[in-house]
């Protein structure tokens, strides 16, 4: 199977380009000319595509000859996109809805979709929060998830154009950057293993879903051929809070996290789990990574990179 | 208040605004160039501004120094959508997204937004529809309703700007169009009083929510100080057949439908009867314009205009 991967040198992409290459499938990755090759292997099954998404031209060419097509990019962060709402749309759901349009022109098979489970449900009614709860973005990244998995939909009705949707909670684990603005475990890791202060939004009561990125990739390498049509949660199932996260990096690293409590923001829901129960029927999936294993893989990676 | 109707110078757009001047309300529209003013009546708290929707600049100049902004625009018809839903995207969506900002500047009370009860729900899972049924459009012009449905509740959330949604069903009445790609109503009205063969899609057996258009606009004349946040299907809670629609008809207007059945259309689900009780509970309203009564209403306009 020949795979495109759209965004396939970031954190994410590059752990996916290595699941397919074991499986023995041909990628593509298709990413900006400005990303760093650091997390891309050098192997004769990989081809590397430099491209803007926005480029309608560029993605056509990229696109062609291709069975599957892993759709990872995401031009903003939730809390960027309410700054220019209007950019979040151009840049991530029109250049999507273009592709799209190349996907079908070119046949390809099937679309995976990476969409986010933390934003899509907005503050949730219920944990864990399952696929049909109310979706109520409280950021334009989050609409324009939701508005990518409508049309994903709508492709597939009118043009056979099959698809999974995969709501992902919040993924860690090695290559993910430390000094991002976003990845609460990455930063406060590497905060502790600089023996830095841990900056904490709110009291650290705020309890995410985190999954180790090899539970992330196993699910999405399981895509090609399963949950056609399907909108799909992904994540570890269960909740931390950031103490809790803080608590196991003290627990694992042995050392000692000075914490910083600053004001919370408007954007962060105060809880957030996923109910994961469909993707453990129609991917016959499961996680396996405990977190505390993935710390300790995540800081021996670290330490040596 | 002063209230802009966007849109003001079509079939419903006219109405609301007679509705709006009867309560006294100051009213700008605005609308393209192109649109006639006939269905506009000269009166001195009407102000009438052209211009183009997608036009950032000529929104933010028609915004200004309104309390409530009617948001009835849209540049395409759920079958003309799918074409282009690029085209669909970029001259709805984001359009209104841009005005939204406009709006909050402006310091705009509330946004009263026109969506579509026949498009965004998809294939219905069971009549009569709630809002809280699943959203799945099978049309470009149903996702971009709902997304603009989501960025409300986010300009809400972000920045305190009230809104109401309505979802509404089939529309028909006076000075509706009568050669036009949609509405059934008065396509068929027209032809039946004319003696030209009535092209029937599918066997007639689509059922519709049809509302006449006085009672659509007293549901939103209600909306000026109601439901504040609110997604409310509009209605008349009962279905009718295409079959039973040109029955009325010929009841109505003692004249002989010639039926002419053509095959069905994809897009086209087989049934949609709206679930209104939200909006009776809300807005204090109901629908109070029987069906055949409406088609007689309409009928004397046609043959008087």
């Amino acid at each position: 199977m020949r795979c495109l991967v759209l965004g396939g040198a970031g954190f994410i992409g590059s752990h996916l380009v290595d699941g397919l290459v074991s499986q023995g499938h041909q990628v593509r990755v298709f990413d900006r000319p400005q990303m760093s090759r650091d997390n891309l292997a050098d192997h004769p099954l990989v081809e590397i595509i430099e491209g803007d998404f926005a480029n309608s031209g560029e993605m056509a060419d990229a696109i062609r000859g291709c069975d599957v097509c892993y759709h990872l990019i995401s031009t903003t962060l939730p809390k960027s996109s309410n700054a220019d709402p209007v950019f979040d749309l151009e840049s991530n759901l029109v250049a999507t809805v273009r592709m799209l349009g190349h996907a079908v022109e070119a046949g390809v098979r099937k679309v995976v979709f990476l969409s986010s489970g933390g934003t899509v449900y907005g503050t949730p009614q219920h944990v864990p929060i399952e696929e049909g709860h109310p979706t109520t973005p409280i950021c334009s990244y989050g609409i324009t998830k939701l508005a990518i998995e409508k049309y994903l939909e709508l492709f597939r009705h009118l043009h056979g154009l099959d698809y999974t949707v995969l709501r992902l909670s919040n993924p860690y684990g090695e290559r993910q950057r430390i000094n991002a603005s976003q990845g609460a475990v990455a930063v406060f890791l590497g905060k502790v293993l600089h023996d830095e202060s841990v900056e904490i939004w709110g009291d650290g009561s705020v309890v995410r879903d985190y999954i180790h990125i090899s539970d992330v990739v196993s699910a999405m390498l399981r895509c090609i051929d399963r949950a056609p049509g399907s909108v799909l949660n992904i994540g570890s199932g269960a909740g931390l809070s950031l103490n809790e996260v803080l608590d196991a990096i003290e627990r694992v690293t042995g050392r000692t996290a000075v914490r910083a409590y600053k004001p919370g923001r408007a954007f962060d829901v105060p809880v957030s789990i996923l109910d994961i129960g469909s993707a453990r029927r129609e991917l016959d999936w499961q996680p396996v990574v405990e977190f505390d294993q993935g710390i300790a893989r995540m800081a021996r990676w670290l330490q040596t990179n």
